[in-house]
Parts: C-alpha cells; sequence; structure tokens
C-alpha cells in the first residue's frame, strides 16, 4: 500500500509564516465510505487565502494545529463508492497537503478535460473564474475605460488585465520589481505597468491614469489600496478580491481615505468569493475556452515539481515570487 | 438699503473647528444682474459637510481664507430680474452665511410649500432626501432585516430609521449619550439603540444585532464604522453618507477590516451625494409627504434663532449637540 504523506500544521503563525509551521508526516491511507471517493492528489494549488485561514473563520473555517494543511488540488479518482464517479475522473476538491484523501462525492464536482490538464485549476479553476466574475460582475468596466488590478502578474490578476483588454478597456497593472513589469506590458498586453516596490505608488498611478480609475481589481487592501483610492474617478468601482499585503503580517489599521473618498468619490466597493457564483459558471467557463483558444488569453504556471516543497511554495507565494498561477505538482 | 451681515472665513482650521475662524463683516449688498435673483437667507443650514469643505475639494470646491462662508439656506427671493421667479418665492440655496445673495435663476429650483416652512430644509430638504435615497438605493433593505444608523438622532439619521421602520426593518441607532438614545427609542421608534460614548460599541452592536447588521448606514465613519464592519452580516450593504468622526480631526488611518472583512463577508459599500438622484427628487418628496402627513414620518428640527450664532451653531453640531436638524432662523 502507497505512504500518504501529510504537511500538518505544528502551530498557527504570529507573524510571517515560515517553515517550521508545517511537519512532513506519513498519515494512514484514507478508505472512502459508502458515497465517498478516495483521491489521488496530481497537483496542489497554493493561494495567498492559504495564509488567510491561518487568522480565523473567513469564508470557511480556521485552521488549527494539528490537522493536515489545508489546500485546493486537482485529484485524480482512484477508487470510487460512488455511482457519479470511476476511477479515472479529475476533480477539484480541497483535499489539504496530502497524497490521498476520502471525500463525500455529493460535495464533488466532475470536471472536463483540458490540454494542459493544469488548466483545469488555473484558467478553468478558480483563478480563471474569479477573475472572470470579479471583474465583470463587481467592477464592470466599460469599453474604454481604465482598469487597474494588483498582483496584477499573479494567478487571479494575470486574467483579470487580459478579460479587461479583452472588453476593450485600457489597463494598468501593479506588480513588485521591474521584471514582472515588464513581463505585464511585454506578454499580458497591459498598457501600462506600475512597480510598487519603485517608490511612491500613488504619484506612480496618477501618472499611468492622468484621467483616473474606472476599476480597480484588488488583491493586496493595504497601501496600494490607499493609493488606488485616491486615484479613483468619481463613480468608480472597486472589486475587493483579497488582501495579501494583510495575510503574513496584518496591518493595525484600514487604508486612509476610507469612507471620506468613497463618499465623495460616490465610490462603489463589493467583496466577493468566488463560490457566490458558482450556478453560472458554465457561462464563464465557455467564456474563457474561446477566448483561450482564440489566443486571446494567455495562461502562465508555475509548476513547482515535489510535494515535498510545499511549505516553500506558499512562503514564496506570500513573498510575491511567483509568476503566473502557482501550483505544486505532486505526481 | 438693509445692512448684508456676512461671516467670513479668516483663516481654514488645521484641528478643531474654533469660533476664530470666522469674522463677522459687513458686506455690499448684492445686486442681481440680467437671469439673477436677490435672495434673502431665512433659515442657514448647518451641516457637517460644511466643515469637511475646509479640508480641501469634495463635490464641491474647497473653501478658502477671505471668502463668505458656504452653506445652504432656505431664501426668499426678495427682487428677481429672471421671468422664472417672483418676490416670495422660496429656494434652497448656497447662499453662505450672508444676509443676501445674488444668484443666477438657472440653478435655483422654485419649491413648494410647507407647513411649517422649515420642513423645505429638513424632512423635504437635503436631510430627508439623503436618508431616503442613501437608505433605500445604496442600503436597500428588505422586510424583516436590521437596519443600524450612525448619528441617529442627526438631521440625516433621524429619517433613516424612520424609513427603515416604514420598510419593515430591526432598527437600530447609534448615538452619544443617554438622552439621544432615550430619544432614539421613545421618539423616533428604533428598537435599541447604543450609545458609543458608553465603552465597547462593537460589543454593545453585537448585542443589539444578535444576528449581525444586513444594512448600516454610515453617517460618521472611524472607529465606529469598524465596529459595524465587525458585526455586518453576509452580503451586507454599507451606504457611505458621510464621515463626521473625520471632519474636526481626520484620523492617521482607515478603519480596520479593510478590505478584508468585505471580502470575506461580501460587502457592498457604496457612497453617495444626495445630487446624484435629482432626476427622481419628486417621487421621493411624494413619499415623503405621505409618511408625514399620516404620521408616520416624525421631524424634529433644531432651530437656533439668531445670524449671531452660526459658528457655535457649527461648532455645537460637530460635538453632537443637536437633536434633530439643525438651523439657524436669520429672520
Amino acid at each position: 500500500m502507497p505512504a500518504n504523506r501529510q504537511f500538518l500544521i505544528d502551530h498557527l503563525p504570529k507573524g510571517k509564516l515560515g517553515p517550521d509551521v508545517f511537519t512532513l508526516a506519513e498519515g494512514p491511507m484514507p478508505s472512502p465510505k459508502d458515497g465517498e471517493v478516495l483521491l489521488r492528489t496530481r497537483y496542489i494549488s497554493l493561494d495567498a487565502a492559504n495564509r488567510a485561514w491561518m487568522w480565523g473563520a473567513t469564508y470557511r473555517a480556521a485552521l488549527s494545529a494539528g490537522q493536515v494543511m489545508a489546500g485546493g488540488a486537482l485529484a485524480e479518482v482512484v477508487e470510487s463508492r460512488d455511482p457519479g464517479f470511476a476511477p479515472g475522473d479529475f476533480v477539484f476538491a480541497d483535499t489539504g497537503w496530502q497524497d490521498y484523501a476520502a471525500l463525500p462525492a455529493k460535495h464533488l464536482q466532475k470536471l472536463g478535460t483540458a490540454t494542459p490538464i493544469t488548466y483545469l485549476m488555473s484558467v478553468y479553476g478558480i483563478a480563471g473564474l474569479t477573475a472572470y466574475f470579479g471583474l465583470l460582475e463587481c467592477g464592470r468596466p466599460k469599453a474604454g475605460e481604465t482598469v487597474v488590478v494588483s498582483a496584477a502578474a499573479g494567478s487571479v490578476g494575470m486574467f483579470v488585465g487580459q478579460i479587461a483588454k479583452i472588453k476593450g478597456c485600457r489597463t494598468v497593472g501593479i506588480a513588485g520589481g521591474a521584471d514582472k513589469c515588464a513581463f505585464l506590458t511585454s506578454k499580458l498586453g497591459y498598457d501600462a505597468a506600475v512597480d510598487y516596490k519603485a517608490g511612491d505608488t500613488r504619484r506612480a498611478l496618477r501618472a499611468a491614469c492622468p484621467d483616473g480609475i474606472d476599476v480597480y481589481f484588488d488583491n493586496v487592501g493595504g497601501d496600494i489600496l490607499e493609493a488606488c483610492l485616491a486615484n479613483m474617478k468619481n463613480y468608480g468601482r472597486i472589486a475587493c478580491c483579497g488582501a495579501v499585503s494583510q495575510y503574513d503580517a496584518p496591518a493595525p489599521h484600514g487604508p486612509r481615505g476610507v469612507p471620506g473618498l468613497i463618499v465623495t468619490k460616490r465610490l462603489n466597493l463589493r467583496g466577493f468569493v468566488v463560490m457566490d457564483f458558482e450556478d453560472r459558471y458554465d457561462t464563464a467557463l465557455a467564456d474563457l475556452k474561446s477566448w483561450v483558444e482564440s489566443g486571446k488569453l494567455k495562461v502562465y504556471e508555475d509548476i513547482i515539481d515535489g510535494f515535498e516543497n510545499l511549505p516553500a511554495a506558499l512562503i514564496g507565494l506570500l513573498a510575491g515570487e511567483n509568476i503566473g498561477k502557482r501550483m505544486v505538482k505532486v505526481v
């Protein structure tokens, strides 16, 4: 019988996430009950939200010491005790950081196919769907408007800028470092890039968006949200997708301009979680597929090989190391 | 020829507003040009926004030293050089703090009548309309939901709570001091009141709203917004109307929970200025009138007699002195 490697949470971190938080262990091989399937994780998704879950209950229960580290994975059914699934089927599920998990079939949805298969976890997965609904439903951009995206080279931001471009908008990406900024304009088609590590973000945004920002897709919160608030146009929309700047070391306060600028500029801020749009995933996936197939939407993935690299992969993601959707290939 | 008393801005305040900011002067009697009307101010409106204008441009130009203090007034036409207006007509206009002002007729709208006439500046004026559109358009309350209002005994808050009640909501008002809180429940029909001067507002709100807040009508920003964010239900709405806690001494930062709680709770924050709804004032006024006439909507006014009392009236308003719509009777 194969081993079931697991990363357990040794303790919840108080400050910056370090490798000491995780312990590699060998767990029992799970055995599916009636109505369950046994899953083999193939690719484990790394997401800033993994870190946020350590702070307390969010849209899911908080993590706690002793449990297997939570995380979503592209997983293959290897044994099924449910008529809806057969070995070889692929699902996306919160298997946690382990080789095998037995989960109730009723919470799972069979995925289609894609080439490469990892697209099921990037452009056709949470990242692509988050970009799609956050931008189009919460941001509601109109052709000709200026759309700003933070963490613009990341798993979600990468798609936001490109979808905004497909919709006829002018796009400005915010990322850390000259390399990422070059990637934004040369590979992702952003009209301009702002390097938040290069100094005064507020001023750089003003230069990149001389007429102001119509839509800001916020992945980071904190100082960058503050800089965007200062540059928003009247009646601008902010899609609040995440606050990665706060996950590893929460700020004691929120950004200035809240709520003053929200009032005077008549801004609309809307927080969302992609699962809220579950009943419309099909429409979104059809759009995303047509854009990928026509070459309008490019997909970049940052695949790290080896289960043992999970902690470093998450720590590096929080430090802004990745370009594109980061995942660990398990097998 | 009568005198034209004016309060001039001596200098813009850096911190808390004091009486030294204003200088009483005697200005020239304005003479209306073609297309203008000469207005006699009857009641001058005191609003927290008066103070906000001193910080910089908002939805109107910033104020500056040397000019007549800006402010809205219920004013009577005493001379008209425009065919649309005749002596005796009433308008609401930014006359500033002075006895007389000559203004272009094309920017003015003739008001109907009301008994008492001051209702044109409270329930049928900016205050009532702000409550109406902010609550119904930005807050979108449904019957049975819990609506929380800050500055709940103030000019706008007074109406928000009552309109929410008319719409079948449970209403909780936040105000400073036991007297105001007693007023909220005994006179305005609030189901519960929270005294923010009595200690832990966050905890008091949790007790008053055990199931959480569906709609928060925010007049104040700052710590109270922070306490409400912590108590919002998933998918809650926040109508951002004002930030009076910040006008007299802006905080160096925004409230905690922005944007983290906006994301995880999928909140919608919408800032507004009542003029955005100008094309629908008639509908709103018809509703407000029917509620006032049927006794469902009570109107409280805080009328201070005497032009010379304008500075003290504004300073006191910022300190939370008033119950109901504050104005100064000029003549």
